[in-house]
């Protein structure tokens, strides 16, 4: 089922965020990886919303893309 | 030390926003709780900052509220 066709549930909205936001530092997962201080497989699954992660590893993401920590769990307007 | 003097973490600014959102509504944790399927303990435990609480439970946690589950986790300003 196409994601867009519903609600996407908060993981996924993370995983599509975080993606985005991944590519477009030209990070491989992992380079984002390497940043937070994670393993690559670990960012994998949550770009593939397979982790239910916790909000000490949401605040490491935010930080080391450098956006505030709630903007990853923001649906993007549009999408 | 004073909260308010220096960055708060992100589970920090989780409890404060829960803590707010709880009691516009004149709900008791237990009455949270029990929206929310959790025990009263636990979010007792987050609102304490004390859980690294997963996004799936914020999810729960927003759902119940009525509100969208990354504002749970953005300071509000002024604070």
């Amino acid at each position: 089922m196409d994601v867009s066709a519903r609600n996407p549930s908060l993981r996924e909205i993370l995983a599509t965020n975080l993606r985005k936001l991944r590519n477009e530092r030209r990070w491989s997962q992992e380079d984002l990886a390497a940043e937070v201080g994670l393993h690559r497989t670990y960012v994998g699954s949550v770009e593939r919303a397979e982790r239910n992660i916790s909000v000490d590893n949401i605040e490491r993401l935010g930080v080391a893309l450098g956006v505030e920590p709630w903007q990853l769990l923001r649906r993007a307007q549009g999408s």
